[in-house]
């Protein structure tokens, strides 16, 4: 199960807004294609997001291989914003287009073409590697918990968000493959059902034992027992380790604090944002109002209703008991201990 | 808007699994037919489950007439015996039930029909009057608050729960009359979706004015200073304070403790269950999983996959601030205030 595939000098994406009703595949040629799957949410998922964008910036220079050195370049310069506008909180985005923006200047389209297609499998392979890597890490935490474990998670962290295994679902994966996870709790992740549709239909593909609730049973399934850790991934981790995820992750972490259970966020590298210095200084993404009242296209409220819609919300370091990244673990993250694990690294 | 009315000898039921799409009236002759509407959530409420029933004992009477005085007799426990399987968390229905099943022993039909219209429809006036009661206490509470409210409030404790304006929303009703009140949040609450389908509708109507969010957004809403109080009905409330009301109540509560944001409980004294202790003893209804599953008759999730679905949940008397019912306030509810709030009665 693969979000995004690179064949045949097009960028193939799974349309995950069709998931799990029809695995429908739409094949880029346009960089602007890649920009439309990424706003209305075909591919999500921080690292594919930025994979897809990399991979946009090589599609983006295809397009533009017959225009003069310096319109080539204005090009591409203008591809890179277009692709940069299209979700604001994801890091990974940026951080992907940064690389690749650092890769073109000063040469003629094809020798820009061949070293943007290199740094965009380049990222795309190093994800999957991370994904492994927060496996491992991950799987080696899950153990010192020290009993069969039941893990919540929300949104949908796993294969169809990155190149890999995922980040969350990579740790649950590694976990069933150890024989120590009985049961994953997916929670719907309303408005746009990621947990419902996406992280049930993987991890039962998987067969993995997977179990659905919506977003409001989770204080009172943590409540009963029934929850050991809560894993979620990330969309943007400041430099004091607050964490920006799809919104619902807050109300969690808050939820699983107050019932004693662990709450854990599994990221790259790459979400790592240490030139923002806390979550206050992170942009939330407010969505379309249609996408509460609505579901597919019917109407579940008035029509005319007011509605909030942030797309994400900031979970503080004080509520994270750790960051699992592909580098290692970093407990009770907070500002000294980010800055101590990067510069060791 | 009324969930029913009695007209022409029939109980005349609003389907509230029809709004806010389609206002849809069904005709009961016959109390099996009540029965599958309690069933389906076509009638829901604590309060109005109660009176619905209590009217379904009515339209068993007039169905029965003809029958031999014992067999009238049967027909009607077992009448009732029907109506109270019906749901098994609000007590409400096992309270008017018990009311009903007092006023027929002995009784030739045509009395028993005359005593319980008479019993019924007492305890529709009482409802309606208690509702009132509530909004008076609930925005003496309110004023005390000291500042213009933001109040979060949870699937729908209104006009459509009950025979008057409501539980929780007797109390926004008021607090809008007397110019306190300046936002509602409406939690969608699923499954069922009774925010987004009756609160926002309701409130719409009375031109108040409410918004409406996910779920799993309340806490991130608290968290940025939106809301200033939550008010929520309940189900049942145990001999100590403990509260059952829909699900995703408790975690609600716990989110309000965590952001030292009062929580209130609005119920008539018809909720109080005073022979259950605690909340551990109140059964907690399981709901079936395609609730879970689609969203009108579309899956939103894959078709198998395995889901639970408690309709219910219990928030500990330690989490409630105070409960305002129809005879007054209870501040810091638990079993000591309780019993010598009732003596007092």
């Amino acid at each position: 199960m693969k979000p995004l595939i690179w064949q045949d000098d097009r960028l193939v994406l799974l349309d995950q807004t069709c998931l799990p009703a029809k695995e429908i595949y739409v094949i880029c040629n346009d960089y602007r294609r890649v920009g439309d799957m990424i706003r209305k949410l075909g591919v999500r998922g921080a690292p594919a997001i930025g994979a897809a964008a990399a991979y946009g910036m090589v599609l983006a220079a295809q397009e533009g291989r017959h225009l003069s050195r310096e319109a080539f370049q204005r090009w591409l310069n203008q591809a890179a914003q277009d692709l940069a506008e299209t979700r604001p909180t994801a890091v990974n985005l940026f951080w992907a287009l940064k690389r690749m923006s650092k890769v073109y200047p000063g040469k003629e389209p094809d020798e820009a073409i061949g070293a943007l297609f290199a740094e965009a499998k380049k990222i795309h392979q190093e994800d999957e590697e991370s994904c492994r890597r927060i496996g491992e890490h991950g799987v080696s935490l899950m153990k010192k918990l020290g009993r069969p474990l039941k893990i919540l998670t929300h949104c949908n962290a796993g294969a169809l968000a990155t190149a890999g295994d995922g980040t969350a679902l990579a740790v649950v994966r590694r976990a069933w493959e150890e024989g120590i996870l009985t049961q994953v709790y997916a929670g719907e992740t309303r408005p746009l059902l990621q947990g419902a549709r996406l992280t049930a239909y993987e991890l039962m593909a998987d067969e993995i034992p997977v179990t659905l609730i919506t977003d409001n049973m989770a204080a009172w399934m943590m409540g009963q027992g029934e929850i050991d850790a809560v894993i979620t991934g990330a969309d943007r981790i400041a430099a004091n380790g607050d964490a920006a995820n799809k919104i619902g992750t807050y109300g969690l972490a808050v939820l699983a604090h107050h019932h004693r259970i662990p709450f854990y966020i599994a990221a790259p590298c790459s979400t790592f944002d240490l030139e923002t210095p806390n979550g206050d200084e992170i942009l939330v993404e407010e969505r379309a109002g249609d996408e509460v009242r609505k579901i597919g296209d019917v109407f579940i409220s008035p029509p005319d209703v007011p509605v909030r819609n942030p797309a994400f919300d900031i979970t503080p370091h004080r509520l994270i008991d750790g960051i699992i990244s592909d580098l290692g673990l970093i407990e009770k993250p907070d500002e000294e201990k980010l800055k101590h694990f990067f510069e060791g690294k």
